[in-house]
């Protein structure tokens, strides 16, 4: 054993991981996926000017990034039509949620979500002991109201929504959760993951101030702009919060080839169009797809769509592995009653034709075995 | 002020950065560097065959990086003889270094380094509320002997070690460290940080196995590799002390790009040669340059050189601003007696011919305010 001598903290924590990477299913099955549709990435990925700027950033990645992620936060403020003070950038969402974890929670603190909500979220509040609490999905949506309430009761020092939400692709108009938040108790931060904003209807993201002091809202290149594997995302709050993020972030932890990626990818509107109409006929696809095999399609926001099975967990678990023996990687969710899904991302008609052929047999061998 | 209520050690926590980036710099003074030579980047840049394999990886960073970085690690481990069980790669030695000091440090628990040894460090150890004890340096060497019985005295749960040292680019044997090791305490890990050890001569890497309960060692792809803007290092140690990672880390948190580069990087024996020479050849001419300045150049086991200037902190000072007004970027170390000094990265000709261009009036500048 190791001279290594753990926090208690660190005693009691499992050696967890939130999401099985894709790569590790294919080392284990030994072959390559067919169609990669699991991990609600963009298939129909960054924009062209993305992937110059990231090209030509490659040679000079001898230098550190900026630790300030100047350009990047100037420009988002400038696209925001906030100040450069009121966003910190970091290694995508998920390492911002674990600094903001850090910031806010001790061991024993209260902490807000939904049942079957975003893993990684519980992942970083369990990793700095923070109790969890969760409010169950209401038809499929997360439910501010049923959130903030349970803020309320257990004294919650963060409530996390994401709007739209992942694993289920619904969403509530930004204007209904800014009237849910009046019931948002007093030193109760609203953690607002908008990861998917761009891909939903206009309206979407919560018309609230960056400088509400009620709320932090994440934001991410790994979605609507197809740079997952750049890790790079940024978070907007008040100053103040903003600038806690200081006291503990890895202030050099940004890729610096990301950085010119995400400058570029963020002045490329025409691309973003592409990207989100490709999305939107993607979802049609896959809502075709569904109802062709006598499954329902859910509505979805987001760059992906939750396919209710029409049965238990179970069931939907022997489609997810059907799919995945004929090299159709899907995930589905975690939390009852949203286990009766499977979750499919957004592709190109190639992939869609794949999980399509798919499909069929899946279902077959998920009946054959009730 | 915003609704986030901080941990009791957030609040105790300042804003602070480990350290200010040259952009930050080149925004102050209104333009860009001549010569980028304070941040011990390595000028010479990745392998071509990296750059390359970067560039073909670009395209594919819609998709999220393998979360078990299996190929790096299967590679690494073939590198070093050891099992990939052996090894976790994470974001730099920086993101590595946060997180063993969140699974063994707790507020008040005690930690050993050098006065004047690597911030990045200490800022960790701090933002866990863990609590810092130093030993000088002893004839700019950091000294395992004295390290080790502070350990002992304190209790200390981490001890580190640079070896070769930053800032001062000196360096003890391995098998000195490996002698010294006989009285690091029982329950206290050594953290060597082995982030230079390629730039040092033939023995410098402790001869000690990964399988050690007593230590764990960092390397990374951003020194001798040239990739310091892709965030990518590693660290070996024991099994079980490398699986605690997988509680706490960003398990998506490295870069694909840079995933699929320090592969490449690693492959590319000759280019590591290449950049050796070139280092040696740089090491030297910074040694011409400070003698014929009436300087000493301490001797350097790194791809940076600290140049004694001969007098106090407040002399040194004056050189560096001398050279930052001229457009060289230089850093200076934190504490004394060190601080006498100014370090210079080594880079190629032209960068070099630029910090021998501006050295005599910085020089003139900081003897004239005497």
């Amino acid at each position: 054993m190791s001279n290594a001598r753990y926090t208690p903290l660190t005693q009691s924590l499992p050696a967890t991981v939130p999401f099985v990477g894709p790569e590790t299913q294919e080392r284990a099955r030994g072959s390559a996926f067919e169609a990669r549709l699991g991990a609600n990435e963009n298939i129909f990925g960054p924009s062209p000017k993305a992937i110059s700027a990231m090209q030509e950033a490659v040679g000079g990645c001898w230098m550190y990034g900026d630790p300030e992620n100047y350009d990047l936060r100037q420009a988002l403020a400038t696209h925001h039509g906030v100040s450069a003070q009121n966003i910190v950038v970091g290694e995508g969402i998920d390492g911002l949620l674990g600094y903001l974890v850090r910031l806010l929670i001790s061991p024993g603190d209260s902490v807000v979500t939904s049942l079957g909500a975003y893993p990684t979220f519980n992942y970083h509040v369990s990793g700095f002991g923070g109790v969890i609490h969760t409010v169950p999905y209401v038809d499929d949506h997360e439910d501010p109201a049923s959130l903030f309430a349970k803020a309320a009761e257990v004294g919650a020092k963060i409530v996390y929504l994401a709007n739209p939400d992942n694993p289920m692709g619904s969403y509530h108009r930004g204007e209904d959760i800014v009237a849910a938040m009046d019931h948002l108790p007093e030193g109760c931060l609203l953690l607002l993951d908008e990861a998917y904003v761009e891909c939903a209807p206009e309206g979407t993201a919560a018309p609230v101030s960056c400088d509400d002091p009620r709320l932090i809202r994440m934001r991410t290149f790994s979605k609507a702009y197809g740079m997952a594997g750049a890790r790079i995302g940024y978070a907007m709050a008040a100053p103040d919060l903003i600038s806690a993020f200081n006291k503990v972030r890895n202030h050099f932890g940004v890729n610096r080839i990301a950085q010119a990626g995400a400058l570029a990818a963020l002045k490329d509107d025409a691309w973003l169009d592409h990207v989100l109409k490709q999305i939107s006929i993607a979802r049609d696809r896959i809502g075709d797809i569904a109802r062709d095999n006598g499954l329902t399609a859910l509505p979805s926001a987001t760059n992906f769509v939750a396919i209710d099975c029409g049965a238990d967990a179970g069931f939907a678990k022997r489609v997810l592995d059907g799919l995945i023996s004929q090299g159709i990687f899907a995930r589905m969710p975690f939390a009852a009653p949203q286990n009766r899904c499977i979750r499919i991302s957004c592709g190109p008609q190639v992939d869609l034709d794949a999980f399509a052929a798919a499909l069929p047999a899946a279902l077959q061998s998920a009946q054959s075995a009730k």
